[in-house]
């Protein structure tokens, strides 16, 4: 048992896992980047200020980590998620519009720790600042789905919705005249569960919002509406033709969908509510059909967020790209592995001591024209040398003994193919190992 | 005046600043791949149990964020550099030695924000686990140069010193017989101070530890002693013949130099002492001459310091690389710009709306051929496209008109040339723009 530990929650990366997720995270940037994102990093700390209020009294009681600076006793807290603190930067700023940025980093929740839930845990969002058209949404949604794709994902579902179409709807059936207001929200919390706690679930909340047993049917009727976005459309349509939202949400769904790339992925699926307050339009999750993990991506329109910062009234839509439970699911599929252990491509093993010095001479060449290399630190034998390579699989081990050295050949072993090759010039050992270069960056 | 800010001393990185931050952090990683080095993460939160008693009192009291878990009550706090994680990391572990891990990541201090220092800033670690020899020490100090070299840094110098050199001196010249002990620590400290305090201010500290004025003199004289190492080391080798960390600092330092690339960087110092602790070898800092910033990297040997987390008895070396430093030292040196405002490549000009949906598909197949690309996602008239374009200085306009629509072909404009292609079908236009494509992991 060692003596200090990480925080219950919390974790430590060692490099196998490290480059996974390097890997991953280079997957994702990519494509934020090939659709004209740039990067924006912001603290760690916020005032607790600037997070009150956001998220809705659970969240902040339970789950935000806050507490006051030890010097001056101002009320900090770790941030919840990134896109209040682009709220916070975009309201304080005079920007070029659209502003799109992408964000990869951390978070903090106070959650139970289980797969796929931790309690520091890295996202990966992005998102359009000043743009109030289907366009932006539809280009968001075409992220996903490459995303999904560069990963190998194959059996997964991007559900659409947007909150004024289930809004118009209930102001229909249900008389509600009060879109945005509380009790619409506390029913959106309610459907929200529902992958959580079931349809069953579902009704037990709805009762205790007062709701007649009639409106809760009615309710479990509209939410179990999925399927092709064109009829499932013209039906609502059809059926509420006059109702303010349903004629915005309809129309801002079908344009979007005429954007989206690649529409066999996407359903449009009324149960579909997102938890958060704030969303004000179409809203899209990303669930795998194994494992059961919850959704691989969650996000939104939120067009009123902005000006609740103090800032100008900006149109905003984006999304959260959850990648550890991209991650775990991939690794569960089978889609990621975890054998690569080192960025290392050469282990120079040293016979003799008394080469040492031309060893790190050769070392030193082969760093300079880009290959990861190691050299013994150890003062070790041939024989444990060539253990410490094996251990960490470094793809291509260079053996020099006085052989090598007085021809100044190398004698070179690729591990992988299991073969040797006899007296390359350096040139030629940098030619051959640089095809195995698959690091970050590079 | 915005109306939500970010706290003291803390900072947001707009996308030009982020883009260059994140081209410095790739060379100085790419630089520790090279070197066969792997990267480790830990969380930015560790036990305070894990903190106290490793950094001294005045960093404990005045420095270390630290505060009560909401829930459990358990003491938290901010990590307050990347090496103590480092410790605790590898005293749980049974790990194959040497572990070399560099870990780029933040660290939180609460010190008076000024140039160059913040409260939270980004330290880039490198560290090698398991060798007691000084080829481990001349590898990281050969990193250091090529850091320095990659950033086109010409007037610096590398500090060296080892502990025990001063110890050993001071054994003999003031009788000191507690190498390691508190006394001789903090004369360690109250050298350290040298920078900040200048040699009467560590004169006035020396006072205050009840020396001698001859003491002092003599404390003086030795931490003046600073150059070419071979000559400085068999003077000191002759005066001092048989006091033992004499003995074992100057065959470690000539060793570790005779390992380092490039000598004519590095000079011995007798006044480098470093702050902290938990250093037992070799030291090491890197200064400019201009502009006056503090040390751009500082790192050394710690033998005991696994130990002390319950592992092992492992050997230890390494370097925090200072990237603020170096930032805001390249910044007014001009080895940095911030011109690049984004990595977009190309932006599509939609001269009518009508050909909005073909504009849609030539941005899909550039993006599809890893050009980034930007479209107009505000409906905007071609002009605003353009200004737009303008305003983030993005190197290639495409314009797509009904004429470039019909001929299949599309016409380019490269910003920085000021030159006009006609006619380029889509696979010349990629070919063109691939050049130009200069963004993280490509």
């Amino acid at each position: 048992m060692p003596k200090y530990r990480v925080p219950k929650g919390f974790r430590d990366f060692p490099p196998e896992i490290m480059i996974l997720r390097k890997k991953v995270i280079e997957t994702v940037e990519k494509i934020f980047i090939r659709y004209g994102f740039d990067p924006l990093e912001t603290p760690v700390l916020e005032y607790w200020e600037t997070l009150k209020g956001k998220y809705g009294e659970e969240v902040e009681n339970k789950l935000i980590y806050k507490f006051q600076d030890p010097w001056s006793k101002v009320w900090l807290a770790l941030r919840y998620d990134l896109t209040v603190p682009l709220a916070r930067f975009v309201a304080s700023q005079m920007l070029t519009l659209p502003f799109k940025r992408y964000h990869i980093s951390r978070v903090w929740r106070h959650e139970s720790p289980q797969k796929g839930r931790y309690r520091e845990f890295w996202q990966c969002d992005v998102d359009i600042i000043g743009s109030p058209y289907p366009e932006s949404d539809a280009e968001i949604i075409n992220i996903i789905l490459d995303i999904m794709s560069a990963f190998n994902f194959t059996r997964y579902t991007i559900r659409v919705s947007d909150r004024r179409l289930l809004a118009g709807i209930f102001e229909e059936e249900l008389g509600l005249r009060e879109y945005g207001k509380e009790r619409m929200l506390a029913i959106f919390r309610a459907i929200d569960k529902l992958d959580k706690i079931g349809i069953d679930g579902v009704r037990r909340e709805l009762e205790k919002l007062e709701l007649s047993s009639d409106e809760i049917e009615r309710i479990v009727d509209i939410i179990s509406i999925r399927g092709n976005y064109n009829d499932i459309l013209s039906e609502v349509n059809s059926r509420f033709p006059n109702n303010e939202n349903v004629k915005l949400a309809v129309r801002h769904l079908e344009e979007m969908f005429d954007f989206i790339n690649n529409r066999k992925y996407v359903v449009l699926d009324l149960s579909l509510v997102r938890g958060l307050d704030y969303y004000t339009g179409p809203i899209f999750e990303t669930y795998v059909e194994e494992p059961k993990i919850g959704s691989l991506t969650g996000g939104g329109r939120y067009d009123d967020l902005i000006r609740r910062y103090g800032g100008p009234d900006l149109p905003a839509t984006g999304t959260t790209i959850g990648i550890e439970r991209i991650i775990d699911a991939g690794l569960e599929l089978g889609l990621f592995g975890l054998n690569k252990k080192t960025y290392t491509v050469a282990y120079i093993v040293c016979i003799d001591r008394e080469l040492y010095r031309y060893c790190w001479e050769i070392a030193n060449r082969l760093r300079s024209a880009g290959i990861p290399t190691q050299i013994d630190l150890m003062r070790r034998k041939q024989r444990k040398q060539r253990e410490y390579s094996e251990k960490k699989n470094i793809p291509f081990v260079i053996f020099i003994g006085h052989k090598e050295k007085e021809s100044g050949k190398l004698t070179v072993y690729d591990r992988e193919k299991q073969k040797r090759y006899e007296k390359l010039t350096i040139d030629e050992t940098i030619e051959l190992l640089k095809q195995c270069v698959d690091i970050p960056c590079f």
